[in-house]
């Protein structure tokens, strides 16, 4: 069963090769992408893919402005488990990455943010397939961002997908077995 | 390539053959759900497969009673959209189709919302693998279907899946085309 398979083998990928991949194998991934149902039909997604190295710059830099100031408020669980797992506000997959897929939603669209994530939980399976790897990364401050690219106003940035072939060493997190997340005709 | 065949073939499903699919194929599907990426990896996503006659028309009365009161009060495109498509209250899919899958989410986790639409988007294109049709309905009124399921507290009803053998004549919706919804380096 194939996406069974691409979805076990599938795991969160942050370091790439500098390799770049055709332009192709990303498009047909989008393509992908933008066949997911949406409410409404509306399709209401947009992805801008960007290879520009000033760009790719610039969007690191103000991703980790955004992220220092996170991390400096940051507490609890999260502010823990970001510890524990070695993360801080460097990410230096935004500009290693050869492509960054950013995913934007059209946010007067009914159900645009559930319509969204369908296609974002379609492009990860047809980046897989395609070899490519990615993080659905989630950028604290994206209306910097937003305002960069001139977005248009009802347009928000929901996530940046850097893509690259993968050489991230770092294992799969486990997942809980099907019993502890399914069971039938009641909780 | 596999995902972009299934992608583009998958469409909403809303009519459904008698015939009931094996569990094995439900729990297939929910294997590749479960393997989506999450916030933390908190996998803040429970799946309940419903194939009891009772439970499933007890959800949908629940879910005509408050389609019923939702009617009432839309207006504007949606409320035209759901007309000329020819959308009513009634909501025969939910006891016709053999299963219904429910999906909670857990809102304690971050970005939970993002994290179980991923996991929606993998667990459809799964289910079109098993040959299984279905619909994202999102209920207007969650709550009552937690309280009949006993959902624990902070799992919240995102969207039910009636799933079946396929037997819905309507085409699929037409999606863009990718450079309507791509662009490069900029908006």
């Amino acid at each position: 069963m194939r996406v069974l398979e691409l979805a076990k083998r599938r795991k969160t990928v942050r370091q790439f090769l500098p390799h770049k991949p055709p332009m192709d194998a990303i498009m047909r991934a989008i393509e992908a992408a933008k066949e997911a149902p949406s409410g409404m039909n509306a399709q209401p997604w947009h992805f801008v893919v960007i290879d520009d190295e000033w760009l790719k710059g610039r969007i690191r830099e103000l991703c980790e402005d955004a992220e220092r100031k996170f991390y400096e408020k940051v507490e609890g669980d999260l502010g823990e488990w970001l510890q524990e797992k070695g993360f801080s506000p460097e990410k230096p997959f935004l500009s290693d990455a050869p492509y960054l897929i950013l995913v934007f939603g059209h946010t007067k669209a009914p159900y645009w943010l559930q319509s969204v994530w369908i296609a974002v939980g379609y492009l990860l399976l047809a980046l897989e397939e395609e070899g490519l790897g990615t993080v659905t990364y989630t950028p604290p401050n994206p209306r910097l961002i937003e305002e960069l690219l001139n977005a248009p106003k009802d347009y928000k940035l929901q996530t940046i997908l850097p893509v690259g072939y993968p050489t991230d060493p770092k294992p799969k997190y486990e997942r809980k077995r099907l019993e502890e997340v399914m069971s039938l005709n009641g909780f």
